[in-house]
């Protein structure tokens, strides 16, 4: 299956396993089985198994999966080997949280310039990257190639600096504000929509109290990619 | 239906009708078909009307749904009509950031305190919101029966903090941060996974940029829920 056209959910899923393989690495285990990898995520084993003949791996029977081949299959194959410049609009607390965040933990993904509008934060740098005027963004995004970026200002700014993202030539928006971004088709947005995140947490906490199964609540903890 | 248990996905997108039909009410609109609501948000109208049957609301012939009445329907039956009490554990950048933006944007969800071992921090307060030490977290979330907490710290104080938010009695977290909790089945864990959104919206862009489609790359937006 190796050219098939891999669906958006099988994505979520296959870079989860990157990211368990890689632990797994960590801790020195050479070979998973698909239950045991799926067992970790709370996923099926037959849907692990499935997910994976994307890349044309099949496990070897009585082994397994090997752990970096696998991983390393994997994150070839979702382009996460590749270094990638990203951009973060908004220089608020949520902005630079994310930023730090990426800092210390994301492997691929390098934060090359913060975008603000406010004059006391302009000019300053934070960890080494600096906070960049709105009008500078497409001198620095189109003269970096960037296609990523992380919005992080308030709702009402929101449309507008998503414009402003697309005319410098970026691609792809992972959106914080909670508004749905009307922008053309060739772009595409990722919702971290912590309002939505909270409001099905706080459903199945309601459900459980509410529950009179005689066992309690016992609820199996799920990704949230479901 | 409305007895039926209500499939985590099913909810996902439910909470997404209600949030947009709070925007058309906003804007005036007092009917809505399934067919524009799934148009807003990507989804056919056959998953809408099904999606809504769980709520026994049925549109009505040549009106399609009354907006406020549907929004109010869904609040109600998710639990977004309540006030809820939500902790941060963690007041660096990204757990302030998150707080703010909390205040500003979430209608039933306020922030009644953090928890940060950072002693410059402990005692201060943000927006009026208390930060207290990691030690008062039994006190202050079992006093307030706080069930909801986001979890915001550095990745390798991730797994004992929760262990904490537990003990004291928090049943839902979000989490920031890039691990995989190992809790107790009766805890719900959310995860508010950057990294794996970036990571599955730079396989995207990768995929259309090396498209040999006539057409160049023409991608439908999505909702991260899929």
């Amino acid at each position: 299956m190796k050219n098939k056209e891999i669906p958006e959910l099988v994505v979520r899923r296959l870079n989860l396993y990157a990211r368990c393989l890689g632990y797994l690495e960590e801790m020195g285990v050479l070979t998973v089985s698909s239950k045991e990898l799926g067992d970790r995520l709370g996923i099926a084993d037959t849907l692990v198994r499935k997910d994976l003949s994307y890349l044309g791996e099949f496990g070897h029977r009585g082994v397994g999966y090997y752990v970096s081949q696998l991983r390393h299959s994997i994150r070839k194959m979702m382009g996460a080997d590749k270094p990638r410049a990203l951009v973060i609009v908004g220089a608020g607390n949520l902005g630079l949280g994310i930023g730090k965040y990426h800092q210390h933990f994301l492997d691929n993904h390098r934060v090359v310039a913060y975008f603000d509008t406010d004059p006391e934060k302009i000019g300053q740098s934070v960890e080494g990257i600096p906070i960049y005027p709105m009008e500078k963004m497409e001198e620095i995004v189109a003269g970096m190639g960037v296609e990523l970026a992380v919005l992080a200002v308030p709702k009402d700014q929101a449309q507008r600096a998503a414009e402003k993202l697309v005319l410098a030539g970026v691609r792809g928006i992972l959106n914080f504000a909670p508004i749905a971004l009307q922008l053309p088709p060739t772009v595409r947005v990722a919702y971290a929509d912590l309002t939505l995140e909270l409001q099905n947490l706080a459903y199945f906490l309601e459900k459980e109290a509410n529950s009179t199964s005689p066992a309690g609540f016992v609820i199996s903890r799920r990704r949230k990619e479901g």
